[in-house]
């Protein structure tokens, strides 16, 4: 066995034994990540251009695009993830509820509890909750790294685009599973800005992109951390481990995705980091003006974009036993 | 409209105006392409280390995993065609008929027509089809530029990893809709080496398959191509075309794709090109021999590897109005 084989068997670890590091940027809620671009996707917020649309409705036929387009794009993530009546949900760093929505309409009969660092941010998804008429969802400020809840108090704990934030994603992991009751799951959800990939190529679109990349790194986070999850969750203590990629495919004759997900979406994420870019002196603005329009450029009739984002769910204290069900 | 999208629209031309270049590289059948290492999945080939354990059985347990990695990829790429009884269809670039094998199984009531330039490949191929007991695929000797059948021939054309080889690809589909009845629809499956990505990252081993990506450049072919398959059927006159990603996840509570796929498929090809590349000067035997350690390196308990095909479905002559179908 090798070497780096032994040091993750080693770190299969009780729960209890992770520390409690400082959580830096995980609720940085602006534009340049997908916590903060998505949630236009799935939610109404006020300032969210794509939303007023929605909720003005000042055009029928784009209204109904772009409610297929958030629908795609929920779909493709949560489809799958839904909890039994009775059950008891934590929902870590739910922002201004992007998910929170989703997941509880599809889990009517669940309890949520939806936490996030930002009184801000709770105010606006309580706020959705209650437009949506969903009564399930309890929200509570609070930090991961200090969660006040008592040991093996929920059923299941879900978490969406929060580790790519997060200095020690496997110590917020193993923090999350002490409030997991035994047989419970976790499921993550995160992007890979590394999966990225389109036609035309372009190098200087992957400049630019990888300056988001360099700036997330800087701040301690990680937004190449979706191939990761599996040795992530195992690395945290998780039992019977199952990552599904949810691939984001892109050409001109599926023009909700062209416009929702690869101009809308993505490329207005990395145009989001222009500046702290330029100026952190990760590339000259000529280089990352020209990568942007190559984004753009996949938007075109003969353009094709491709991204990935990796779901898991793992489960606590069962053993591998589970890892087919 | 951009001068791009103009030139696009105006390469909607019929099938007949294509030319007839003369193909070079397409049947190259040695290890360092999908071709080369796939039909080791999908096949019985004699020289064939997988191939021979399921032969000759020597190992039960190995046997009936290495049969379940063959049956993985091939449902992965296979599973949704299907072509009605009495149907007629042109399969180009048939090789030792790894791929003919799944596509006469699943469409027993079909009579195809399996063709390569190879006349070795063929007779492997039919040996392969007798072993079966598949006995409604006939072979022939043929050229796809230079194809020895009417138009409007066959209901049905399938290519796979035949494009990734050609230096015109869009005259190749384009021929290959001259023989397609009205209505028709044609399949083609391509990989795409710059979808590949895994972890732990490692620049040694994107440059070690960079030195793939080049050497099957410089011999008029194009293993970014899956990406292309949308723009490259619209552009050869298809009607109604639709691609689908398949993307292969490996991690290790994937042992069969760890072996499978990851070591015996992917790794194994570019280690093929070792001496090539380090010939050609492209890369330097340390550096190469790293980027083989590192990709080896993502089979270990903690590793990841990610690699998409993409599969595309068009119509002859029938407009859009078959997209959603």
């Amino acid at each position: 066995m090798s070497e780096r084989r032994s040091r993750i068997v080693s770190l299969f670890k009780p729960f209890a034994s992770a520390g409690a590091p400082r959580l830096g940027t995980r609720s940085r809620g602006d534009d340049t990540t997908w916590r903060g671009r998505l949630r236009r996707l799935g939610g109404h917020d006020e300032d969210d251009t794509m939303s007023e649309m929605y909720v003005h409705g000042y055009d029928p036929r784009e209204n109904e695009r772009l409610q297929d387009q958030a629908g795609t794009l929920v779909g493709l993530l949560h489809s799958d993830t839904a909890y039994p009546d009775g059950s008891t949900v934590l929902e870590v760093g739910c922002g201004v509820g992007a998910q929170t929505l989703p997941l509880a309409q599809r889990s009517p009969g669940a309890r949520f509890t939806s936490i996030d660092v930002s009184a801000g941010s709770i105010a606006e998804a309580e706020r959705k909750m209650h437009c949506a008429g969903i009564t399930n969802v309890e929200f509570r400020r609070a930090d991961i790294f200090a969660l006040p809840f008592d040991p093996e108090s929920f059923d299941h704990v879900f978490v969406c685009f929060v580790l790519e934030h997060i200095t020690q994603p496997v110590e917020a992991l193993a923090l999350l599973g002490n409030v997991l009751r035994p047989g419970g799951t976790i499921t993550a959800i995160e992007g890979d800005h590394g999966s990225t990939y389109f036609s035309p190529d372009s190098p200087a679109a992957h400049d630019a992109i990888r300056c988001q990349v360099e700036l997330q790194r800087r701040a301690g986070g990680n937004p190449l951390i979706g191939r990761q999850l599996y040795p992530l969750m195992v690395e945290a203590g998780f039992d019977a481990v199952r990552v599904s990629p949810r691939m984001v495919y892109v050409d001109s004759s599926r023009p909700d995705l062209v416009e929702g997900f690869t101009r809308r979406t993505f490329t207005a994420m990395i145009e989001g980091v222009r500046e702290p870019a330029i100026s952190a002196g990760l590339i000259e603005p000529e280089r990352f003006d020209a990568g942007v329009r190559d984004l753009r450029r996949t938007t075109e009739a003969d353009g094709v974009f491709c991204y990935t984002f990796f779901k898991a769910v793992g489960f606590k204290d069962v053993g591998e036993k589970r890892r087919d069900v």
